[in-house]
């Protein structure tokens, strides 16, 4: 028990050596009392079982727990949170694994706490609009379940077919609809959930507003596993848009696309998104073999929702914007499946670009998006400069670009590396924050520094502290871990 | 140096035994070190002065501080919170003392630290939609400056005429907008805020998102400025909605008023609010000598705001939906001026029922918003088993009602002790929660384990501790005290 995957799929951007691993003696004691008190169907500690929970979408290596637990209830969590700090063993929470800061990498060893299973929608209330749902209930399902009444869940994570809210809530997800709509917090009014040692809290509410007491569920939310384990979340609806327009405009770059979106957010029409993409990105969407316009250089995909006349009058004042822009062409998608074509193109960008290189490190920062072009600027020149592949898609109404770096051979890793920080000081540099939507966990510790104070760090460890005192959930995430000096690397 | 005010202008309602004040030793040796650090001008600490400063729109009794200092930069804030640590003395923030639960009254004496003063409006970014302000800065007057610039910064607290950001941002203010746009927390990024020990913190940020580390920010906000002091606020702003139409429903009983509010908000379109008010106060409002048909026994007033076509289809179908609840009138307000008159009657509720009766306690809870005719059943109960002034409004979408007791003896106290215990306790066991806007502050403290375990409560100590190890910032607010137990009161 207790070994390091020998594969290295992705080389260790700005991997920090590994934490020790928990002495095995611990992990045994814990895993005879787990087998005890939960019996051995949903425990996992075969090598093959466990190689499926120790990495995620991140570029961060894979580490194999010691032993999974699939819980099935609030119980079974409890259970694994009180048996874990009673032996004293990390427990590393996960949801579908779809994380892309390697928050659900148990990097310690110890027990990865499996909530897949708690998939089920226990309510769907239309006239309070809301829903009460477990953490492994996945994010498109919650979207079919809830429209089938006429209701709408906005956050749109771009793994939405396999993502779990429980992640979900954890990563403070985003998506394209953020722009008009917010993100996974704006949504969640109160979280049921076991703390190390397995005591269960409740907090937050069930109503519209409230203000009872500290806000603990804005806190949980976005804390990336390493406060609470969620075992049950209730969610704000909407009433579902009754219709959609999905334009997409051409540009001759990507400042006239900036000016696009200015002018666009600027118009007092407020699309539900507004998505960019930079030239080689429409170069990998090409070479799948979409046809674009060859003159594009930059394109915008801008989304209305609301009455029919709201869309049609957002629409045209859209396409004006756009025309004065200077964009080449602007299209309107003709009918749902014309959009959904669309939005599978766009969302296949992850796996796509992951497939245009053997290596690939996808970022997320965040600047004012009036700064959008300088960022793309800073881009073009880092590009330039170090000779490696980036390309760049992501939501321009929000700021937030992913920003792609491709290299096939591992020798150009500290290019990468060295492109990696200059992406995030110039980001700083402009106002704008490390992370939109991923997380900062193995990823971007390393790089916290740059945006916050020590005060402000010390602070979060403090407050870590209160929640997990020996620090066991979720262990040396977010924070700088010791002698993790910025840009510093491993070897594979 | 160190008196409690002799005048009682309301019973003490809830109250609990003050805590000690803080030593005038203690204060001597601040209130020298402010002098030499500050010079004069900005300190008060002469009886007459101090009296100002005292009390806030709670029912608590006033306490006089032993100093004020009017802090007029993030400098001066620092220096207090940095003196007040070095000589153990308490310090209470206070905006404009617009609070309704007493969160600004300095229950040990000490320092007030009033912001009123950092009143800069600092910047309005048309382009990227948000505006940094001072804590001084009053609601009123940021929705006038960015209106003018065509954005919208929703948030309404009844008293936006005066009461200023720092607390609206303190209690996590909302309003009858809120229904749409949400509260305050929606539209915090950012904070500038001074610990206690006079260290400076920036968290949040100034994109529209982000990601990194934990939430502060919405932990600062609604922390009833026990945590932090806030500086500077980055505030996220919208388009000004282009138009807005306002709809007065009449109704036989509150019933009726209650199905109209759950056909309007499953109807699909999303009104920007319902305010509901009930009979009493329809009498109140009509004693003012507002004419209103005889037969209502409950009104909504519902607005819509969107483009002129959203706004006319919205009103027709609100329309459609309060006379299939069986409407008695629907009424549209012809042009702004009638709007204004609308809403001023509306606002002017606080002052008009606070001089119907010698003694007035205000309440905010919320329910579930179906639940809102069954709420107001049992305050019928409550009233007529009691016999005690009651009358109800507020944010019937939300499901947010402002319950206010009246009376005219204070030997009728008791009563409305008992009264208000049933209130809370209805409300929790409706699964609602204990306030809506107005914070928990000194007013609901002895309430809290009602809706909230012992652990959640003992977390949130713990939290304070991390920002406050030794107590002194705005001390002994939010939580029970000790010996403080449910329903026990004082006497004046």
């Amino acid at each position: 028990m207790g070994f390091v995957l020998a594969v290295c799929h992705n080389p260790p951007v700005r991997r920090q050596p590994l934490p020790e691993r928990v002495p095995a003696s611990r992990v045994e004691s814990a895993l005879r009392a787990l087998d005890r008190a939960l019996g051995t169907s949903k425990i996992v500690s075969d090598e093959e079982g466990l190689r499926e929970f120790g990495g995620d979408e991140s570029e961060n290596d894979p580490v194999l727990p010691d032993v999974v637990v699939r819980a099935e209830s609030e119980d079974d969590v409890a259970t694994v949170l009180r048996l874990a700090a009673e032996h004293e063993v990390p427990v590393t929470p996960r949801g579908a694994g779809s994380g892309k800061s390697g928050g659900a990498i148990p990097v310690r060893g110890g027990i990865v706490l499996a909530t897949l299973g708690m998939a089920q929608i226990h309510e769907i209330d239309r006239d309070e609009q809301l829903a009460v749902v477990g953490p492994g209930v996945v994010l498109g399902h919650l979207h079919e379940s809830v429209e089938a009444e006429g209701l709408f869940y906005p956050p749109d994570a771009n793994s939405l077919s396999w993502c779990a809210l429980g992640g979900n809530i954890a990563e403070n997800a985003g998506g394209p609809r953020a722009f008009k709509y917010g993100v996974t917090r704006n949504y969640v009014l109160g979280l049921e959930a076991v703390l190390v040692g397995g005591e269960k809290i409740s907090v937050g509410r069930r109503t519209k507003k409230g203000v009872t007491g500290y806000d603990l569920t804005a806190l949980l939310v976005g804390s990336e596993g390493t406060l609470a384990v969620t075992t049950r979340a209730t969610l704000a609806l909407i009433p579902k848009p009754e219709h959609v327009v999905t334009l997409l405009a051409l540009f001759d770059d990507v400042h006239a696309a900036g000016v696009g979106t200015r002018r666009v957010v600027s118009s007092g029409i407020v699309p539900r998104c507004i998505e960019i993409l930079d030239d080689a990105t429409l170069a990998a969407v090409r070479a799948r073999g979409v046809s674009i316009d060859p003159r594009g250089r930059a394109m915008l995909i801008i989304e209305v929702d609301g009455s029919e006349s709201e869309c049609e009058r957002g629409m045209e004042r859209i396409g004006a914007e756009c025309d004065a822009a200077g964009a080449i062409t602007v299209l309107v998608a003709q009918d749902e499946a014309q959009r959904d074509r669309l939005w599978e193109a766009r969302r296949a960008l992850s796996p796509t670009t992951r497939a245009m290189a053997k290596f690939k490190v996808s970022e997320d920062v965040v600047v004012p998006r009036g700064r959008i072009p300088d960022l793309l600027a800073d881009i073009d020149r880092i590009r330039a400069d170090l000779g490696i592949g980036l390309l760049s898609y992501g939501h321009a109404g929000d700021g937030n670009l992913h920003v792609n770096f491709l290299w096939n051979d591992p020798s150009e890793l500290p290019k990468v590396e060295i492109g990696l920080e200059r992406l995030f000081k110039s980001v700083v540099a402009m106002r704008g924050t490390l992370t939109g939507e991923h997380g900062v966990g193995l990823s971007k510790q390393a790089f916290l520094p740059l945006e916050q104070s020590s005060t402000v760090i010390e602070l979060q460890r403090n407050l870590k502290s209160v929640f997990d005192p020996k620090g066991l959930l979720n262990p040396d995430k977010i924070f700088p871990r010791p002698g993790a000096a910025l840009g510093s690397h491993g070897a594979c």
